[in-house]
């Protein structure tokens, strides 16, 4: 069936915001999706008749809280097809749910005798910094597997680094920046031969693809409620039991334990031991409404619906002069996320002026993904367009027609 | 003038909630605190009209939510008396904002040859567990500044452990389960000849008490906006700019850096290199909120409410038969907080009676402070009520004849 997006539009109050009287083109959804109504008021509701802290308290509100945190935990869980509530890890955001598991894995790599890591030059720094300061500390070896000059990796000779001595494969399923999705599934299928972890992170994924941790075949994912309709604030990291109960914490405090004494340190049952101090009840309750809000749309919806703007988008850029798409031709399936340039235009200029005169809110610079950037020969950035399911066609023909008096009038 | 509690309570909306028909009595405050209806509004406001990414976009929703969140560092330094907005990190809560900077702390101290970590016997596990896992990755050592049968530090023998072989003493201001506080001050000065990092831990003060990070002498101060009137889902780290401009970041990830390539990082200046991934800007303009709220009611007024409504509870409490305060006698200015227990009753057992026959909430169990406990001798937790600004006396007065109803009926 599809997708109706002017009764979803309904649902997003900001949308009919305005900037210097001219209603909002928000096209900035890979850094941070806009919030349901019904989300915005899950998270007032909770504030206002709920809110405690958690961790079993006997009283009332704390109960109650406990209750929605946990099925929290459990709504997140089905939705990636995990096997248990258990499985599932709330922290701040995606790269501090990196980091709560990069040190402990890197630390048990080595015990295995095992001190490579890889990574590929497609991550955002969110999935690459973490394992490089965790190697350089504990002594580990970083090979990158590196893409080609349209941003593509080569997955031969990715397959190729894997060996035996290679303890953790960090792959996003999804360029922040191109949008192109890496076939993880294929991938986890060679790593799994020489036993080696493959931490996933699917932040610009799934807001749009339904994912299934058995399908994708990793042991490890990372995501964001932020970009997927729900509060920022929070973070997700799903691992497999069997892992989560084998390793020790590395972010530890409140809550993570069973019992502490001057001598020694009992933890708790996942997903606690991972969960340290008092957790963001309020966004975990704002993520779960996000999560049925999605499910209710359909993500085949959506990314159909996002396809379709995408193909519209790149088609009517490419017919302006001087704009430069990353990459030219798409070569596989990709997120609805464009990034291009305006030949010799500083990508910034270039967002300023979408912003200022034509309330179109992209994203500009090098999006917290550096190394892709320089392998792309993008230098200075790229203007980036990021579309989601409340995004219209009327809004892409806006966009173009705007791109094209920028390119005419000042470049 | 004083405080007026009735008008106060008009702001929280939660306080009219009802347990069983009974109107609420939230006495879990050193847990978590209530959140007024400005905190409420502001947050729900931000998400409908101002909701975006930050890291200076160019876009005018982004450069909104910039704004508003370095306000918010600044309307938080401006609170403690730090000399920068840059002094302030954001994190998500107490646990994290120790673990941020605990591990490069104490890595830091091992190359100075400072192998010693002081950790007072009465710290919560936010502010003990990291240090101990980090002094046990690094190869440093922890020794105790052990507390009296009554709770109190023996700041004497705690001096006496302080060395120049130690690199960090990390002590709380107050006990969260006793509200004792201890004079860091005090204690920061001799710390201070040896060249010792004061971590001091004041997620338990803060909410109460006006708190001056110079006066206080300490190098870094944690604490939480949850505690304090803001949202969940924040914490602070306050550290010296010098100090923060020397550390290399451990928990990394995107926003951290000014250049990244294969080969190298370039961190960039705090707060950023310390705030790893998207911020929780929502969390950040409740906290802004909730300290405007605290700084209009004023710390002295709470605080001077909170010891009138706390020396009724320990005066009533100390009358009822077979109930035993913790400490007994009160020798040092506190926190609003009482900690007791029925003599032979599990106190998980009294807070569910409290709960369910009288509305009460305390909390009850160990309180992440489990060492402190054993010290104590309250080997199976105490019952904890803890006292805020909304707080009335009649409340306490109705808790004291239920308490004495509850010990002649049950115990």
């Amino acid at each position: 069936m599809g997708l109706d997006v002017e009764q979803i539009r309904e649902d997003f109050p900001i949308l009919k915001q305005e900037v210097r009287g001219k209603q909002i083109v928000y096209f900035d959804n890979a850094a941070t999706s806009q919030r349901p109504i019904q989300v915005i008021n899950a998270i007032k509701k909770y504030n206002e008749e709920l809110n405690s802290n958690v961790h079993r308290g006997h009283h009332y509100l704390s109960k109650k809280s406990t209750e929605l945190y946990e099925e929290a935990h459990e709504i997140v869980a089905k939705h990636i097809n995990a096997d248990s509530w258990q499985e599932i890890i709330f922290s701040l955001n995606t790269s501090y749910a990196v980091n709560l598991m990069a040190y402990p894995l890197v630390m048990r790599g080595l015990k295995e005798g095992r001190d490579k890591i890889v990574i590929t030059e497609m991550e955002h720094h969110s999935n690459m910094l973490p394992w490089r300061n965790a190697a350089k500390i504990f002594g580990a070896r970083v090979e990158y597997a590196r893409v080609d000059k349209d941003g593509y990796i080569d997955v031969k000779r990715l397959i190729n680094k894997l060996d035996e001595k290679t303890s953790v494969l960090a792959i996003t399923h999804a360029s922040n920046v191109t949008g192109i999705i890496n076939p993880i599934e294929n991938i986890s299928k060679e790593a799994k031969k020489y036993g080696i972890t493959v931490f996933a992170d699917v932040a610009q994924s799934i807001p749009h693809l339904s994912i299934d941790v058995k399908k994708l075949g990793a042991d490890f994912i990372v995501f964001s409620g932020h970009k997927m309709l729900g509060p920022l604030g929070i973070g997700v990291l799903y691992g497999k039991l069997e892992m989560l109960r084998e390793i020790d914490p590395f972010i530890v405090g409140g809550g993570t334990i069973k019992d502490v004494t001057l001598e020694s340190v009992m933890y708790d049952e996942p997903p606690y031991k991972f969960e340290a101090g008092t957790p963001n009840v309020s966004a975990a309750v704002g993520l779960m409404e996000a999560v049925k809000y999605l499910e209710k749309v359909g993500k085949d919806n959506i990314i159909q619906h996002e396809r379709m703007l995408l193909m519209k988008a790149r088609k009517g850029l490419s017919e302006v002069e001087k704009i430069k798409l990353y990459p030219k031709d798409l070569k596989s399936e990709s997120t609805g996320t464009l990034a291009f340039n305006i030949d010799g235009a500083n990508p910034h200029i270039v967002g300023s002026v979408l912003n200022d005169f034509y309330a179109i809110a992209v994203r500009t610079g090098l999006h917290c993904a550096h190394p892709y950037h320089y392998a792309i020969g993008a230098n200075e950035g790229t203007i980036r367009a990021s579309f989601y399911l409340y995004n219209t066609e009327s809004e892409i023909e806006y966009f173009i027609r705007s791109m094209s008096e920028i390119v005419k009038k000042y470049f």
